[in-house]
């Protein structure tokens, strides 16, 4: 039986574009449904993540019904706020109250869909609250707008009894997105509200240049880890790569860190397989971390921690050395 | 007057996109006629770089009509093979001989046009010539493949009397590009051939954590720095910034190592204004490079010079400090 | 008449070491004593920063005099956790508690130097609270320890009415140090006590991928900016270099970001020259950052918050080139 | 048996400092004799680099002896020109003439003392090489007298039949380093001689944003591959850590295309083990590339040449993922 349960994100595993290949890497990206079945088909996948705009023009009512024949579990929405053109300046921040107000409606509207699929809380991934140059917007009432819009949408989702969580990134496709390390996103989290916590990718963390697993500690201290996202990168960038074939050691430490900090919710997949099927991009993944899930049961964490006293890394890695190769 | 003779990629300009936001971020971006025109008007810009598959149902002959009534020099042709479905794993390296005599025919494609419009090279950006995972490739024939294809290409160049430059880039779109710094791509251009040589991109020269100045004098002395290209970046990623507002000594260094390598090339920007509008960001590039030609006026080349003999910042600083500040 | 009274760290500008120099790049360093005269020969330079271990075997009152002689102002005692073999790994979050109760202690000393020579603050740069390796601390018990141990020192320094400030930095000589990102430093510090702040770093901002300028309003809200430390360096590595030659703009934004938010305290370098002759490099950083006053003066604050109510870059970035460009 | 002969740097496991702490990590560091006899008692470690000086004023011929009986090779002497005052502007591109030469005579003599102690090669890291601020050197004059400096060097150990091999680095202690990437370093070697070659260090290639992997093909190809180094690093600085820690698969596929190229020289530690017992840890690092030895034992090449003809990770990950997990 696995440790972790797992999920994937819909917009990731079905069909990836990039700014030189704007028609997509796949011929004809299957649509929603489609892609749901599919989905299903992967071993050991039992959530997913939508975006709201994929519902559009979809009957939640039957997709729902869909979700629970193929037995998966809607895990998070995320309100898109970067996809479309309007936001391109802003969202939550927009100078524009007009526009402002969209984008906190798309928060709440997500919401709903979340009620209505049953999952506990909306992702607000916000990818074009930041800015490019230096100079360009002024930053003070633009942390003042960000957190009352977060804090907005939070109140709606308490009335809900809703969660409302913030992914963190460093960049793209802002230059600078406002909400871009694990400290200001807790910062953040903490002002808005106590149903408000913290989205952690794997790849946005290092990205920061953070060790994700210890960023799970600093969230974990404030109960604010709503959710995990993993994927690998080679640190310069959100690569969206396959898990733990780059980062083995810190992709493996943060599963433990999950582990010891009694994480109790999904491990969700977050990877773009541009040039990938994206299923098998999927069971690769997942059949990697259930490895590393063995690598875990074979670790002595008490053996471990009582390792970690010595603050000693001659003393810790033999330890791990001999749980990855099993002697 | 200018030192530099200025020209843009018609790709940059006029209607970028990115993976978030795939229909782009103009509403309904200019076709390559109007794009043209549009150049046209930006004070300064007297060149234009354009992309084979941009003249796909174009008649070439009244293009280059329209060109030369609008006082434009088309300066390079890049060939697409970035830009294609069918050369997602690889264009003059995949395996497959028929998708890989598609890409060599696609470069020579380009030099007929490059010809037809009177341009003296074609770009070889390879975006899809490389990988994303250890293990994925097997580098021997890789670079073997490669450098074959480049020969062919450089071979049916030279009885058109047509160069072929490589433009270096670390990663993006794949995670590993081959010709990814200016040391590979000179040992490339080299064993390539004597009409081969490189177009240096400021971006990608920061992203392979270069100093961009020091990178044309690298190519310089082997007489290869056949264009360059000009933008900014925070220096992880190729950003496509603006020029001169992030890396202002840096840029200014650049514009400097080309005037006194004699270079008599175009400067031409490589810019993605996804959030700007492109015209106006073409014209704030220029009007940045023109303040920095006023800067290299006040510039003491010889007391410069003098000053480097001493290898000591402490003697070159005061004397940029002055040319910058005029004072 | 300057906006901003200027600082400099005393171990900065008077013979530094790397690695593999390990004895220095100056052959007979000066002592304190000689270093903080020469420091005062500096134009403009009107304060300095000391570690409390440099002044070991000094008379702390004489040294007050001569500071006041000179005309110097102790703006804040460094705490030295970092440059001792016993702290090697860890200080405020060793486990062995005699050693982490030397930290702690190191810390008091410091506060009780601080009153003596007249600075308001001490610095706690906690360069060696952190780890190498995954797996190698205990996170949980780490952060606990952290915060305990800056509360133990912070209500030490209260009953003195003094302050703490905490100088984030993502790594060096640690891989990983706790406090890297202004969003940790900014949730340590208001755990910590409402005496807690932070000292903000230029390049170890930049080293975290941060934007400085923005850095100094996530802190102005909280009125937790204690301090300032100005240097330049390449982005990936705290360079310390003389300030505003790679990041101009970053640099002049930075100190746009202390006039606009009213910080009245000290701008203060820390810079390595190592290669270059210490109080030479002080003089053309300081006179570097009048320029750079010059141009805020050019600069029309209403005008160009006016713009960045648009959003759009290319309403701001004429703003500022005619300003820096004087025209 | 091992695929591979395992050496390490002595500079490296016996006493290391940094710039905060420069009287060192070890309180009474080991002299060379303690230190090569210490070596001498890690299993499995054969050979040993020494850097020139560190023979200063030690009997060679007794040194050599005790090699000998200790069954240790001598396998490559690392010139000195990194850690002398006198060097820090420029060693072999010192731009006076005096210093220039003893730099250069420092390689010739660093070539003596390879042949007394029997090792077919002198490594030139050229540390100082380099600069750290834009405009502070002239590239054209500095590229000239390197490369001629070297091409004096190469003809001195033509001789005496032996090699030179230049170890490529980025960056660290200057900002800029001149031979910085393997493309520079293949370039540099190729125009100084046939018994010019490169030293890669996968640290450094890992700074340079290379796949080490790959570089080793660059230079194979070339027959210019004259030595290994092996650590790791996080991505953006030269680390030194423990092998195989955080790059686990990079690591893998090094020691890969090592035996695939028919690599017959030496597999080398540098690293700097700051917090850590030396001698621990290079027997951690040996310990662990064993390991994955064995994993390549597991790895059917020919099936993952085949897998690696479709050019998708799909195929060639899962046959990693075995060879790894043993199933």
């Amino acid at each position: 039986m696995s440790k972790f349960k797992y999920a994937a994100g819909l917009w990731a595993i079905g069909g990836t574009a990039d700014r030189f290949l704007t028609s997509g890497y796949v011929e004809n990206p299957p649509g929603l449904i489609e892609l749901t079945k599919k989905a299903a088909t992967v071993t050991d996948l039992k959530g997913i993540e939508v975006i709201n705009t994929q519902l559009d023009g979809v009957d939640v009512g039957e997709y729902k019904k869909l979700l629970d024949d193929l037995g998966l579990t809607a895990i998070s929405v995320l309100a898109n706020t970067f996809g479309l053109r309007k936001y391109k300046l802003g969202a939550l921040t927009h100078t524009d109250p007009k526009i402002r107000q969209e984008a906190i409606d798309q928060g709440k509207k997500s919401l709903d869909l979340a009620k209505e699929l049953g999952a506990d809380n909306i992702n607000l991934w916000l990818g074009t609250d930041g800015y490019d140059y230096s100079f360009q917007i002024n930053y003070e009432k633009h942390l003042d707008m960000l957190l009352e819009a977060i804090r907005e949408i939070a109140e709606y989702a308490k009335k809900m009894d809703l969660k409302v969580a913030l992914e963190y990134k460093l960049r793209e496709p802002r230059n600078f997105m406002t909400i871009g390390a694990v400290g200001k996103a807790l910062y953040m989290s903490m002002q808005a509200g106590d149903n408000v916590g913290i989205i952690l990718d794997f790849g946005h963390s290092l990205m920061a240049r953070e060790n994700p697993a210890e960023s799970v500690f600093w969230l974990a201290r404030e109960k604010r880890l709503f959710g995990v996202h993993v994927n690998d990168a080679y640190g310069d960038w959100d690569d969206d790569l396959n898990t733990g074939v780059v980062h083995f050691h810190q992709t493996l430490e943060f599963l433990y860190a999950l582990d010891v900090t009694n994480y109790s919710g999904w491990v969700s997949l977050d990877i773009f397989p541009y040039r990938l099927d994206g299923l098998k991009a999927a069971s690769l993944c997942i059949e990697y971390m259930k490895e590393m899930e063995e690598i875990l049961e074979r670790l002595d964490y008490e053996e471990l921690k009582k390792a970690q006293l010595t603050l000693d890394a001659g003393n810790t890695q033999p330890i791990i050395k001999r749980a990855i190769f099993g002697k």
